[in-house]
């Protein structure tokens, strides 16, 4: 037995015999809060602050479009991080809005940086917040492997409604995601695990929860993996964006570019920081924390060069965090027949890398 | 943003359009049981089943020591693959115990291998559990990466007082703690991060946080890591074995083998599977799920062959899948001076391995 680490409990113990304890209420928890509370863990913080590529955009996209003076909304503040680069911009303003305990963490942080005069953390619901100016500068970090999939791009939306200038700036500016189908002989070869009969028992269970499941995988997808060009399968632009640009549907068709195995639909997101720089975990790009994103296809379906593959991709946010994913795939063979297959996704999982 | 996967809920779709759906009820969640719903994830289940160094273990030891006609008790059955090996091996009766809702998978997974009329899923506390035969054999996978400290060992002897005919038969036999002091120079680059001042910030409260968390680390402690010999922290003979001692303290003093950085404690489990083999994380053993487990020592401490090094760990638990370890070091230096510190950790969080 080995448990991922789902409280959100912990404590801090630190050289200054400052004792931080984060915890959520001990008798209940709305199930829904449960999964927002997911980001009052400190591994997830950890693991967000020490992706540096992720970290540096932000750095690199806030210092060069918050102009001195500027007030700035960010949302979902976590420790503070965004919201400290912009009084470092020059801000004369920050609000932090910050719905778990980890605000408890960010007034610290913030107050350790001397920058407490300037950014005041708020723990309060940013759609409904009353704050006493509007905004110049919104920013946020939000996206999941896939951009919207974490579907926190309605709140965002109702929180620039209440808070931004009309002629604000949103950091990131546009979200797209992107698509391919693809071939990653190392998922093919854990899927087929469960269907081995393993220790002389029947898991196909498992490979039939594992099969209808995006993973947010370190077993990566390489660019020359890629069976296809990459297809656009959403855009938002985040000044005009609506709550409904939050799901997508994609359905097209590709041609296959070269013989492969076609194990998974890989996918993306790429953001306009607005400084002509993206941030993006596609497979071309340096890894970042958000790994890649694969829509596995199994068992992997034969292809050549030439042939013409449909296939769809959607996702449906449900709650805060949580979307449903569906993909599905129509491949004709050269027998005349078609191969024909649906999955119907749970919500992606990080950390699925298994331990090799 | 990026989360752990931390709900329990999940469901399957499978070709044979069995549709199982798990969910904690959604009102209210006692955060208790929170802890323990961990293992209603698929995705703990998935790592665990995985994990063919665990499971072969104990596959081996239930076929050599489960008799035909054999009474058998599963404490925490998750997916209820130890009852299936449990029926395999002969036994007349199998009651798999598992009070999360991964009991109803149990009962499918049970029911496609053809073993319910074997196995019986009993969603209640071993502890209290009235059956109607006392067991000849009680099996349980219930080790943390330094084996206490999920704290599950409490529940477990509570529920071999209740169920276990006393001259039965405990899989594992005994557990065994282990440490030696370590030099992890890739722990160290890590935690070196958080205090160089990164992104021009101070970020240093994450270096305390993460300088005070057991560690259950991809990036592994080796052999030729280590720089002392290993200690026994505590051994549980699991028939004998009562509550107490499942906390542990351990106390002493240990020679250095050669020049280093003092940079961890480095510690692992030690399970005798009660067929001549044994079940361990040891940094000299294959991985398995469990990682490698290290208590920081941050800022690392320059050490010498021969120097002799006074130190302590301790863990103590708290609530089911909890428990606090301390640790601290003493460090006679050269000059005569000496280096103290002490540390105060967390529970262990999994999965720690950051993206690269």
């Amino acid at each position: 037995m080995n448990s991922i680490e789902n409280t959100s409990t912990c404590e801090i113990s630190a050289k200054s015999n400052l004792l931080i304890r984060l915890s959520v209420p001990s008798n209940t928890i709305q199930a829904k809060n449960l999964r927002v509370d997911t980001y009052a863990s400190f591994w997830i913080q950890r693991e967000m602050l020490f992706d540096q590529i992720r970290t540096n955009s932000y750095r690199r996209a806030i210092l060069d479009q918050v102009k001195q003076g500027d007030v700035v909304v960010d949302f979902g503040a976590g420790t503070g991080i965004l919201s400290m680069f912009a009084a470092k911009a020059g801000a004369k303003k920050v609000y932090a809005l910050e719905i778990t305990d980890m605000a408890d963490v960010a007034v610290e942080m913030i107050k350790r940086n001397k920058l407490d005069h300037i950014i005041t953390v708020i723990k309060q619901d940013g759609s409904t917040v009353q704050l006493p100016e509007k905004a110049d500068v919104l920013v946020s970090e939000w996206m999941g492997g896939l951009g919207v999939d974490e579907n926190f791009v309605p709140p965002l939306l109702a929180t620039r409604n209440n808070v931004l200038k009309p002629n604000g700036i949103m950091i990131p500016a546009t979200a797209k995601g992107y698509a391919a189908l693809a071939d990653d002989p190392s998922l093919t070869t854990i899927l087929s695990f469960w269907y081995s009969k393993p220790y002389d028992l029947d898991l196909d269970m498992m490979g039939e929860f594992h099969g209808n499941t995006v993973l947010n995988a370190r077993h990566s997808v390489l660019p020359d993996q890629l069976l296809s060009k990459e297809e656009e399968l959403y855009e938002l632009i985040m000044k005009s964006a609506n709550k409904i640009d939050a799901d997508f549907s994609f359905s097209g068709e590709s041609r296959i570019i070269k013989d492969g195995s076609l194990s998974c639909i890989a996918a993306w997101f790429q953001c306009d920081m607005g400084n002509q720089t993206v941030l993006s975990n596609a497979p071309d790009k340096p890894a970042t924390h958000w790994g890649r994103t694969s829509f596995p296809i199994y068992p992997p379906i034969p292809v050549s060069a030439g042939q013409i593959v449909r296939w769809t991709l959607s996702s449906s946010g449900v709650d805060l965090m949580k979307a449903i994913q569906s993909w599905s795939i129509r491949v004709p063979m050269p027998d005349g027949s078609v191969v024909e297959r649906k999955f119907s996704g749970t919500q992606t999982p990080v950390h699925s890398s298994l331990f090799h």
